[in-house]
């Protein structure tokens, strides 16, 4: 399964400003991608790319006074299969966490993990440990939260929701990962494209946020928002919470004035595209 | 200078439980160490070592039920200088930042960044900045905020000490990173032992907190508690805010039952000292 | 000057609810009106009326489940001139202050006076005590705040506002409000209809916020959301904020589902005026 | 059965202040006194006296500079009977409850009830309405929240408390009240002497708090913080929380110096006491 991934995000910028932007593959998709995968500006800007400390990569410039357009459009190869489950994988015991998992476990922003110890025992401690207590949270915070664009605001924290029990996907995840975290399970905060395949559309794309839990040996794909396995994830970045993985983050104030994101499945081979085609997928 | 470092934590677990501290030097001054310097614990168990992302040394084991002890003592060499002062550093545009320093702008667990953008600039600024800035912000937490043990508590942010204006070294510290960092000035928490060379002894020792800030290319020393250039920090680790480096995080129940720092001038030379002698530094 | 008020609010109410309402024109403008002022409910219920402890004229009632309107429509008569101002009222001792005016001085839900009593002395402190520093409290966040409707939520504290500076006009008024208390000025919330004499018009009508502040020996209305003298406020309700004198209190889930509020003057002469009039100016 | 009250507090005052107590006793138990229940001062000051809308006695006067000392001692006839016990009162539903009782269901300064609905259903929706949802409340308050005189603050709300489950007696009866209310069962808070009448003694007394349900046609007593019906309670004041009855406000700083409150059974006839005896038992 081949899919197209594009978006258009265009800011007002009073003055002079520097950002650092999260919108590129992450390195372990690096493989599936066909296409390049570069944050074009407008105006044309000195990008220069690093990978953070959890791993993502990230791309950094200063943008003058006046409108910025940040676009891209890349191609990349996907399993088609949805998000695997293994309802056999266990805990690991805190003792026998690799060291750079640790962190994992901790308090940050978004997720007042001290807050929750009494709260998340109380809920889910009866609950067999392993991938059923995550389904547990995930069922719990699927059923409890309404998702509504209306009351998302950017110092929501887990708390919060769990108080409002309303909020975006990225406030079904911190809850999740605050919960999980407070049981001594290490989790972490997930954003990336995800496409409509096999479900009904429901307005304009956005990106979309879940989380990553780490059971056995290795992360595994949990999503509060929509609590089934999904097909066609594409990973951008990874981090504690959304406070570390902020899609752009301005240094100075931006005025948000235009978002658009599309991700589908593309039907022709890709040796037939032209540059002319992948650039008029982008409105203008 | 030979400054005699030394401590002894003890917890009472009611269950095995799964530790990482953060007690050791910071290894920026592993090469000043004149004896080793390791966590020594009772019971002996199996302690591991590593580097966190942040650069810290790390120790982890996992303790039986019981009393545990952790004890050190180790000498440390030390210019015996205070905290450098540069009144003419300047600050660093955010587009010129190493990448590695970005995350330090960022909101934290403790740090609402995002909660002050206004209030600090409305109360800074206007003052010149660079080196001018931050101590200005330095002299208003000094201040303002009023140093009280009792008033102590794992959740306090730096919100809470702005409206509370009461608080211990660390309350002090994570007001004034936040302060620094909405006015995109990088700014991390330290922690490590601080002995009273040059100021009067007043009660029991801690461990103490401070904070660095980076200003032309590098980092610099920063004490809103104290708010003078002291002598004799001994580093043990850095971080985002004090939810990082924790001395000692206990996954499941720990109770502090013991608690004792020293940090002094050693006139003695090293070579002299016999293991015995190291021991009796230590109370039982 | 005759002023037309009416207003149409409708619910869907899954099942049987209570409801309290402070729909009613406050008892002080009683003599001014020139039409019965009653709630009428859709389905029809029996309505009992009562007057709260701040003085305010409530209305109670048990809705079935279903649609439930509630419609009222009447006139008054105003003196037609702008808020009265007084630039010398001077600010009364704690001390000599009416026993029934000092609980405005507290805490309330909305307004943490604890949390903000050095940041208004910090703000305010150096102001000429009385009129000019109640005027300077309004001038700064009718500076610092902006007007949003999107970014109301029912859990909005005045510390939220203070740090988000975005809000709809109860949270202009809970700032202001509380800085007064801080500074030992009563304050209270006030609500009521404000129509718009003498301003452009921007959008639909809504009932308004402001609040009363005692100085010399009376109450004084001041909005720190307009900023100016208006004409023709019709005072509803005043309590110690908003969750003293919400409109309307479910206990139970009501989902708003219509709701229009309008004022305006009338330029017939209220004799000549029908029901079927009074009626059409409700929308069905 | 005969109790002793009494009490000496005292403050240091850096400038005149104008202070309210609520120290006298609550005028539903005026009938019961033996003897004056006046507030002394030291220096004796022009006191007033005056009953606010929760129906409390109130004291205030404007204090000099200096120490201020507020002593009484009163004798107070009890009926020596613990607190009633209603296993079968029953709920009254909202639109039955009396006018004056529906403010008991809003959000007060320490009760967020809006933050607490899920929250309360979920715990407790699924017990039998009335008493017995009552006193489930109050297990689980008095079985989750530990008792700590050192994690007092005056800013902890239900929530703070539901989160850390530590707490001094207010904090116990802020977090059952808030579930009450959740629930839309009136609860008011309420403050006094608690003696120590068969119970062990533990530590210098206090005042305590406790808090009424309103249930069937009156208030009853519940205490979440000793959970069993007490002997000897005389009440003060009662309120939405704390805030409302502060046993002292000062408008302005007021350090508490010390801090002395008895409340014995009296085995003396009263007759026979001499005014010498009754100020031998306050300390100097």
């Amino acid at each position: 399964m081949l899919i197209r991934l594009a978006y258009d995000i265009q800011f007002d910028l009073p003055c002079e400003v520097a950002m650092v932007t999260l919108l590129n593959v992450h390195p372990s998709r690096a493989k599936d991608l066909l296409e390049p995968d570069e944050v074009h500006t407008e105006p044309e800007l000195k990008v220069s790319s690093y990978i953070d400390s959890f791993g993502n990569r990230c791309a950094r410039f200063v943008a003058p006074a006046g409108r910025l357009k940040l676009r891209s459009t890349t191609l990349i190869r996907d399993s088609g299969e949805p998000d695997p489950v293994n309802l056999s994988a266990r805990e690991c015991a805190v003792g026998d966490l690799p060291n750079e998992i640790l962190s994992y476990l901790l308090n940050s922003r978004y997720c007042e993990v001290d807050r929750f110890s009494n709260i998340a025992f109380e809920l889910f401690g009866w609950t067999k440990p392993g991938w059923e207590r995550v389904k547990a949270i995930c069922d719990w915070v699927h059923s409890k939260v309404t998702f509504n664009y209306g009351q998302a605001r950017p110092t929501k924290t887990a708390l919060d929701v769990f108080t409002e029990r309303v909020g975006v996907c990225r406030d079904f995840q911190h809850l999740a990962i605050t919960f999980c975290r407070a049981l001594n399970i290490p989790a972490r905060y997930a954003t990336g494209y995800l496409g409509d395949f096999g479900v009904p559309v429901n307005g304009a794309m956005d990106f979309s946020a879940w989380f990553e839990v780490y059971l056995e040996d290795r992360w595994w794909t949990f999503d509060a928002r929509h609590n089934f396995p999904r097909i066609g994830r594409v990973l951008m970045a990874t981090g504690r919470d959304a406070s570390d993985v902020a899609l752009t983050t301005s240094f100075g104030r931006a005025d948000l004035c235009h978002f658009f994101v599309v991700t589908e499945e593309e039907t022709k081979a890709p040796e037939s595209r032209t540059a002319a085609e992948a650039d008029s997928s982008i409105p203008a």
